[in-house]
């Protein structure tokens, strides 16, 4: 059962700060004595109040934008130390507080897990975290109408400005390249080198059979580009089904909407659902 | 009306699970009598109050996805007797308590109905609980869009891993092979073994101009892979939309899923599922 | 602004019934005059209690299900008079409450108008209700789904059993046909008749351009096979979608559906759907 | 944060009215030294207490129907000056209260931002303003269904009665045509001024590979066309989905659809949307 402080009552913003970031620094320091016993290094620290806010808020941002179901999870680069991130232990998106965040290092062993069950697509994370020092937030999910790209001949374009992020196109992974016939899960460190390496320079990559795992430089661009990359996705969809010609984004446009902010860094929207999601906690 | 208890108010989940033990105790010992006097044998006893609780969670976590409406019903074998299952009064599904629970034997005859109506179409899980001594639950629905795949000639496959339970795909039942001209309804027991028969050992059955019967080795099993069916069907759909070729999973990859535990057994929808329709009663 | 009781509060089954005949007797008390008035007959007296209930459900179901918007309405036949039927002012169906029905008559003259404003296309019932005897209950919308198959050459099918009352195809009425270009509305009796005609012994008949209207022997009949009218249109254009060939119900079949009580007479939706559409008043 | 007045309670209207009109009262005058000093002219006063209400319900209203998510925004021309629109600071349109709306003059300066920030692409509104006399409200939105048709070498075209404002079509905006290689957005005047010649005396402009620019007499015409024209998108995708010959309405049928009042001023719908939006302040 999720924690009892999630259900039913509605507490305000500057409790939910103070109490999340009391609950991080206490299973942060109950997690040493574990995480030292299975030979994992120490903590580094307590993260940043603010990030731990963002990271519950992705969370549930992701989950109301059917985005996740119960699948599906989003990490954090650690504030205090490159190689850390923090991820939920294995829980629905929409269920997790800080109290949830475990702290891993680049091999996605867990420092403090204190004997909760983990994500076994951790990898996912690590491995791209190692491979991109820029990325600072990353998500993987099983978006719904992103899956037909990953599958089909016909790549996935940006149809409008909103998903710029696109540029001329997405690198899809196909899991057999690496590791042949498979239960199609990134499940260990090979799988996720493999999944970092066909990620590249990218903002996503199409997860063939599978989903998708998305990157940004903060948690506000990681969750909006996979928001906007299902967005994309139905709208692309619809304009093929209507059996004409389709002019896309052409690639010096995208790149033109990186270059002049990407939807001014989606402060707009984060700011709108950051206040749904926190509203319901 | 439906029983008055359901209305408004909200009880935990001691409070439901003392309830509906009791209820479901009572109802049995209130049924003996009539069902005796229609010519049945006795009750299998009380059901375990775990299993009482997730077939009433499963009613209303299949309405609440749209895997059912006030069609479509979800049953499970008794954990008492083999023979036995449990299955609601004729009631949308959303409504379902455990005091609408009815036990059944496998020629689909009630234990305990005590005159209430019932579904016409509990054949399909009286012949399914004979034929699969494996299977501990049975959905049927109209899930709306796994109906084109059993009326196309286009074949159900799976295109991503949470669907890996298709298999090489879906066998398609044919009432006419077994009744002709029907009113479509799996209303007896020769149509109930036809279709049983057409289920062989798939997960899953199609059935053309009607619906989908699933199977599980638990609840869980059941509900969620009729529920990823669904989402698997619009993803189908939809790659199928985009014109070019599309790469299933193969037999092999979808072999590997099952093998490796399906989906870790559907553990977290499951608790993300139940927790949110308990929370309604 | 619609009346203050339906605003806010919430009121138990007994309260509405009690409220809703008293305040529908007041109304036509208080409407003869200003019928007289306008050279119409005196009222037909007061309705059975449980249909008007039923009709303000049937409104509040409706709008629902996205079946109607703000356009859109339904109507019953008047139980006390056979050329007489109810149906809302000028007034969104989620907003319909007791006191908004009008009685009118078979040439969609309003009784009990008292100043309020009417839906132009009352024509739609009044004429329908003249050419069916049959029929007790009309409904008009712009179902989204469904309007495709008004103006295409591809004909709406039944592709389950829960459409059976489609039968082999429904037919399409063309207004130019009877009234040439015009705005499209059905806001006169010629053109009420045109539709009428159109219409036939069909249960619904398809308007180009513009929408459906549904008949039925009682208020649940007509607005679930609305409802399932535009289900099975969503099934239909998804099984097109695939691209291979389908296999519709057969004449027969759907014949066969409506003998055997077409699917057990909407009992089981009409008890879940009213007493949700009612707990919201 | 948005301010706190709009969280959780619940305003009844009267307190609505006096609160908007004190609050732009107030708004305006604290306004009136900042633009002063930025060299804009001085305010035209006080806007009508009404026309503030409605601009604030159809930020609402388009959020509820999707048509706009955190981007997207809707304007009024003032009703004391022809040479002055409001229009919202940068903020998410569900969150928009009176006290967000800003002053504009036709150059798209702001008369009393007080330092608040603003929408880039006020120049879509101010051009629109300036070239059309009789449009009183602007919409801008990305209409998920909208966007095909506006990348698409496939028109869009009335599927039904309640489109029949987009006449015989709708002109597309080619952004390169006025600006070449861009980020797609309308973010100065010369960019404002070619989306507005591209308009001419359309109701509407469909703005290729980004969204939509829907024109009114009145902000409930400009919002119902907006929400409309996404519904006939998904209809006139769904009838183009079937694979068969269309009939659209024909120019003729459009016309008479407008001279007779166009939905009847879309007084039934927006009573409906307005009270609901309200409802939630």
């Amino acid at each position: 059962m999720p924690p009892r402080r999630s259900e039913g009552s509605h507490c305000d913003r500057r409790q939910f700060l103070a109490g999340t970031a009391a609950a991080a620094a206490l299973t942060v320091l109950q997690g040493l004595q574990p995480a030292r016993a299975q030979g994992t290094v120490g903590s580094a620290g307590v993260p940043d109040s603010r990030l731990l806010e963002d990271l519950v808020a992705a969370n549930r941002i992701l989950a109301k934008h059917g985005i996740v179901d119960a699948y599906g999870h989003v990490s954090a680069r650690h504030d205090k130390a490159a190689d850390r991130f923090l991820l939920s232990r294995s829980l629905a998106p929409e269920l997790v507080t800080a109290d949830d965040l475990v702290e891993y290092d680049l091999d996605a062993n867990p420092i403090n897990l204190a004997g909760r069950s983990q994500y076994s697509e951790r990898y996912i994370h690590a491995e791209i975290y190692r491979a991109r020092p820029d990325v600072q937030a990353v998500v993987h999910d099983h978006s719904p109408s992103v899956i037909p790209f990953g599958v089909s001949s016909v790549p996935m374009r940006p149809v409008y400005h909103m998903a710029g992020f696109i540029g001329a196109g997405l690198p899809v992974f196909e899991i057999r390249d690496v590791a042949g016939m498979t239960d199609m899960l990134v499940s260990d460190a090979m799988r996720g080198r493999g999944l970092a390496r066909a990620l590249g320079q990218s903002t996503a990559v199409l997860m063939r059979g599978h989903g998708v795992a998305v990157v940004g430089a903060t948690i506000p661009f990681a969750v909006a580009r996979s928001i906007y990359l299902e967005v994309n996705a139905r709208i692309q969809l619809e304009a093929i089904g209507l059996g004409g010609e389709v002019r896309y984004l052409d690639p010096e446009e995208a790149k033109k909407v990186l270059e002049s902010g990407e939807n001014r860094g989606y402060e707009r929207p984060w700011e709108l659902w950051k206040r749904d999601a926190l509203k319901d906690m």
